[in-house]
């Protein structure tokens, strides 16, 4: 079984019947979802949330009940996927472009799964560029004080066009070399007007389920 | 003279030739913008930064060269308004919908010049509702969290329709009690997923000019 697979399939074991469940985006996220759609043919009953239109549209063709998120308070458990992790669970996502949404489901998920093959993992986060969601609004301002917290800044492009997001803002993935702090980091950004959510998820994560890159799990709790 | 022109006409005094100068938005702000209009007309040389769509109409109207802020890296004297402040120099703006627009404004100002009556001005800051500018997707799960810090929001209405700002989002005026620590309160506001930014301006006006109710300028700095 590859990793991706083996993690993604672990998670669901945090799935207790009747419960309302995130359901993630990306290569990872996705055995976990086939694995609920395997569950919920055999008669387990759940609801999911998806974090994007393609997750809704795997977990419709699985038969898998779905709530949106306008209608839903709180999340029993949410399993998704990260772009890195460090050893304290802190989290930089938002390769794929949907961080504001995914950041909200986060924030009301009770029990938030992170699933990422070992090569997400590291010491100190950094290596990954944190995607920030900017306003068009003066976006030239808002990148500027980005750089100035001493990260090189670049707007995501798609098609040789800058990346729009869901929301209709633009995305600016910035390298830091080290994110040594990044509950501090992840407070100046969102402190930058122009900001409306980076890509950090700190203390947000309860579990990340990876492998030891020879078919066991490992679990960071 | 009342008291609006008063305080509207000696911020003018705080902009020097060649200047650029942050033009503010509302009704003592008008003030100080015909009092430009004036100086422009009689050969002084400023370039103005219109912080609304009413604020550039007015000074296109008075001659004065504006820049679009797209092309402005800093700013040098900014006069605009507030609808409460305190002691400290703390401030909530956004009463006319525009709160991200005028702080990207005046974080890039280096000499940021508030004006207000003194049926402004307070010993804490909460008469005023916070507005809160918040993304469409997931509102209520936004408005929800705002409430969680001690607040009532209400989403602002015009027409009978949800008011929506120039990027397309909504404003949840959020009242608060008392805001005892303005500043904490705004980085627990901004670190809501959803949220784009808030009224309150913690730290940033240098000077508030005021008038004392009998024809005097009063002049916090």
């Amino acid at each position: 079984m590859n990793p991706k697979q083996l993690v993604g399939e672990k998670a669901t074991e945090y799935i207790k019947e009747n419960m309302i469940v995130g359901l993630g985006t990306g290569s990872t996220a996705y055995f976990a979802i086939m694995k609920i759609g395997e569950m919920v043919k055999n008669g387990f009953r759940i609801t999911g949330v998806p974090t994007s239109k393609a997750t809704e549209d795997l977990a419709l063709s699985l038969n898998i009940p779905l709530l949106n998120i306008a209608d839903v308070k709180k999340i029993d458990v949410t399993i998704d996927g990260a772009d890195e992790y460090d050893t304290h669970k802190n989290l930089i996502k938002g390769g794929g472009g949907a961080l504001l949404r995914e950041k909200i489901i986060a924030s009301i998920t009770e029990f938030y799964v992170i699933i990422a093959d070992k090569d997400k993992g590291c010491d100190i986060l950094g290596d990954f560029a944190v995607p920030v969601e900017v306003t068009p609004f003066a976006k030239e301002i808002t990148i500027n004080q980005l750089k100035a917290l001493g990260c090189e800044p670049k707007f995501r492009q798609k098609d040789a066009e800058l990346f729009i997001t869901d929301n209709q803002n633009y995305i600016a993935d910035c390298k830091f070399k080290e994110i040594k702090n990044p509950k501090e980091l992840t407070a100046m950004i969102n402190s930058i007007p122009g900001v409306v959510e980076n890509g950090l998820f700190v203390g947000m994560a309860d579990v990340i389920i990876s492998d030891d890159g020879e078919g066991g799990i490992i679990e960071i709790d």
